[in-house]
């Protein structure tokens, strides 16, 4: 594989019009496989059993990201107290191993902050976003993405923090088509974002495949009305959420302990990132639900476009074409294409709905 | 932790009324992660990629699990031809070390042949069986199963083979309630495997939670009934199957790639551990669809009876208390156990049934 | 139309293996057009306004019922005390008028009592049954039907009572596949009737089409075995009720008053209609749930059997043809078998469940 | 019960306040009733089986309706060619004959024609509209209704010839939240009709209940935002469709003959009443799909504000309060509000969806 120095860097691939597909879930993945805790979720894993991170990151290469974020998500001082310093440092080791394994590029996150909802000082939280960048700077990150912001304002900060380190900016904001908390809607959301130097924009987390492409739409459209241009980035949920409200997918209430009917297939996500594709948008990736899988859907999904097939798909018969040697006629039908797109999977649950009402 | 050589044995352990935890499936999960190509179903990861295996091992370890299963379904000669015994021995050694950071037994297993259905010749499903147990032999393996047979005639002729190795047989096939495919009840097949040398019969893979416990039902009965005893075991698929037929969930069009929405969540099982336990069964684990979450579900679930939580608990509030400290009130309000005991989730599939009609 | 003297006898049409379709059922219809109290269901809107009743008969009749039964269910001493006699006369009496008008039989029908339950006296449940049967002797209707019977034994007392009248008896009890309360089997009960005298046998009400058909087989296969012959009936429910336990519909959430949901479609009763029949039921009608146009659908469904069409299909095309002139091509694309016969239709209801659990 | 000549005006009544309910559906029920047919949908049965349709008046007006409305539904020369003016004359004797057993009033309605669509001829629609409208004159109907307008063009060019007569007009389109076929919206929709002269206005059929009380609202809205004042009107299906799309129920691959499993109950009804009125609709009825139940089930949600109970009412306990002597004691403990108020009715059909996709 091509040197680490050799790698062409997030903006040099998206304005050769390249695909970029970006990773999938770190919390709730590594919560099923037992070492991260629901409710702070926080990433102390990265020291405490680096291999497990390690083992994910590798995951998500072999099913054909070309980014490796950090697992950095909250950590914080605010959250992590002093331990946050190691866990970044380390999680950025991690990221960079499995990067240099294969073509792909560490990303260092930040997200949104407490104290932001508690009085909203832009002084206060712009230092917390500078310390967390420093390491990243420190670990000589490829880029840095500003994600799961529920206010465009305090997106617009980490952005202007981001940008003080010289790399490019990705910002993605956890929000749904009615806009953020303050009822900016998507549109604004990303010129702001744009206005404040982000070179990529977009939405993570928060909902579904589904909808997270209608705000991207709407996003799209405010930067064109706004004649600003940008790259557009999507990493949506791996969980079908048509039924929540403006909230996202924490108010529903199978969160987040009962979310399993919900989780995406394949397929869905083949057509997820195909709408993205024919969207524009051109940084595909995932969030919260997404597993190894869920990503080599994308990268398989739009192989045709990038010209190669991720390593994984060596385990992975195309549209269910390992079924074909199957000693079942019936299991051997199920080898190609149109049964997959067109099956309406059941839930095995007669008992329950089909759609919940979100709390709030 | 204890030395190897310190551990009790399976036999012991299931005599002296302890529970034992079984550990989930390989074959989805690894799939899954982008290790184990769906179709064949073979097991070579475990040389090609031994990180990934023992990963999952140590997972599973950290969830609770008593036993590591070599990773060796269907690595015999008939599959995978050279390379099988290779991959057996590997798979032996990696299960061995993660057992032995824990209070883990490893056990080898074998499963049903193509051979048989072909021409159900006695003499080489023998051969077969018995040129892997010596790899098993060799490694010293603490016990040995029999599991995923649909014929109970050539379960019997596995345990045989077994049983010459000296050491302790469990038995387990993936039959419903209705019988195995010549129609020999769930008694019947259970008399049949313990009459053989079984010391612990039940059933492995193709049935839901629910759809197995019934069969384990049934196997209690037939055994009472003939007036013999055994150790009841069961380790059913983390998918819901209600809908299923006579041959199990490969029937349902959902196999194998659109069986999220049947996922059980971790109450799920816990109520499957319940009632397992009510009903005597004391080796409880999991098959297909089994997740490092669900093995640790069922460990929390008879914690009180084993006297210990496991690992992983480090990192799960029992029963959502991880969500007492969330900032909306309406999720603090999930931090109990009839939250999430009565939830009824929804599949956010509004245009999907909850039931199939299984092909044939 | 023939004169009713000129009319074939009930056994004579059965005997020459005519197809007998019966009515619907009338205490639901009736509750939902405002002239029946749901709970204790009794029938004095016969006497209260005729015209609504008559205008029942009358829309059953041009479906292409061949029966009029007697609104007198419950019509005794113990529910409805010195009204019962004039309510009884009164629904022969309308029966009668309308029965003249096309080629229909009117049949008086008792039913189960409470007494019974109370302390199955048999004098007196005999007695009361006698009082009812008076009535229709005096008003010469030309057969007699017990129903709705949830124990055997008490059916038995009901078919020798009837038999005294010297008219034909027909018996169906209000059981599903499992039996009646005391757990005698379908076939059991079949046959203690047949023994009591009764010439037709079969099911009535409590289940849904699926399920009646269960226990009509059942019922078959235990004449059969008796070597005893009979003709058979069935009049199931209008609505579904896969998920009903022993009790039947009345123990399910949603009885009486949330059932709307499981209302067979017409294509539902065109396939009960033409199961019924492939089961050798000659006589085949509906009961709870039924309105006309589900008897029109027997009547149609088994045309081409009896030779001609009901009355009221000049107001009905055939599997839909009648939307071939519509403007929209997408809904003329609906005016065809095929259509209709593979449509799973959705119930709107996305908040709710597709099976409930009986109360008990 | 007081003299036609005495009873008050519909405007007399909304003005002081009270609560007018409306009547339910004619077509859909009588199609079930085995009288009308589906497709062309035309009111010929009021000549040929005058008494059905009476029965059915009569029904309504027990149930509380306080409109009869003539059973006139696209009966002009257009489709019914000669016949129309036999039929429309005898619709209004029969309203006329059961209106004047209670306190209802009588309506004469027109709706939307099929020249309209092919050339929008105001001369030749409003032709036909007149020559309608003189029967209604001359029968001296109480008040006009065009109803059944997808062109806010038509409608008005319908109030225009009904203002004529010189009696009160209502007008009520079948059009969802996102307006009529020309996009024009229905707060603008809602100011066109008043303008044109109608002194009521709303929304009938083709929506279920909670899309038709959206459309209400924005129809209020658009009123208020104009300064203009009205009467409300909602006559929505009795049918749930809050999948359908732009066109309405037509569109659902259930319409019209699979519709069942969508069938509001009588509780989902009483939600409706109690949300329209809290909206300020005073004149609240049904229409393709409410049956008399549904009818009785607005007045008597709304028995409070009105101050007496629709003669069915004596046929009908209150929340299920005729449960209460029930035998069983789970079904005793249906009969209370809560009960029915929070009852998630199942399909009892667990291989449907519950939504679909609207053809086009």
């Amino acid at each position: 594989m091509a040197p680490a120095g050799a790698k062409k860097g997030i903006l040099e691939r998206l304005e050769s019009g390249e695909v970029v597909v970006g990773d999938g879930g770190f919390l709730i993945t590594l919560e099923k496989r037992g070492y991260v805790k629901a409710g702070l979720w926080t990433p102390e894993v990265v020291v405490e059993h680096p291999d497990a991170v390690g083992q994910l990151h590798m995951e998500f290469l072999r099913a054909g990201a070309n980014v490796m974020q950090t697992f950095t998500f909250s950590a914080s001082e605010e959250k992590l107290e002093s331990k946050w310093k190691d866990v970044n440092a380390a999680a950025c080791d991690l990221a960079r191993e499995v990067a240099d394994k294969g073509d792909a590029l560490v990303a260092g996150g930040i997200c949104q902050t407490a104290i932001y909802k508690q009085d909203a000082d832009e002084a206060r939280v712009k230092r917390l976003f500078r310390l967390q960048v420093e390491v990243f700077a420190r670990k000589n990150v490829d880029f840095l993405i500003a994600e799961y912001f529920e206010h465009a304002e305090e997106a617009v900060w980490a952005v202007e923090v981001l940008k003080e380190s010289g790399k490019p900016v990705a910002a993605t904001m956890c929000i749904g088509p009615e806009g953020d908390k303050n009822d900016v809607t998507p549109g604004e959301c990303a010129v702001k974002l744009v206005k404040a130097g982000a070179s990529i924009v977009g939405v993570n987390c928060r909902f579904g495949p589904g909808i997270s492409l209608k705000t991207m739409k709407l996003m799209k459209e405010g930067l064109q009305a706004a004649g600003l241009k940008a790259h557009l980035m999507v990493q949506s949920l791996g969980f079908h959420t048509p039924d929540c409200g403006k909230g996202g997918f924490v108010d529903l209430p199978e969160y987040p302990f009962g979310l399993e009917p919900r989780t995406a297939t394949r397929w869905d996500i083949q057509k997820y990132a195909r709408e993205a594709y024919n969207l524009g948008v051109r940084y595909i990736g995932g969030c919260c639900g997404f597993e190894p899988y869920h990503i080599r859907a994308i990268a398989e999904e739009l192989a045709p476009e990038r010209g190669f097939w991720p390593p994984a798909s060596d385990k992975h018969g195309i549209w269910g074409s390992g079924l074909n040697m199957h000693t079942k006629p019936w299991i051997r039908a199920r080898a190609r294409r149109e049964y997959w797109e067109n099956l309406l999977p059941a839930s095995g649950r007669p008992f329950c709905p089909s759609l919940s009402k979100p709390d709030s």
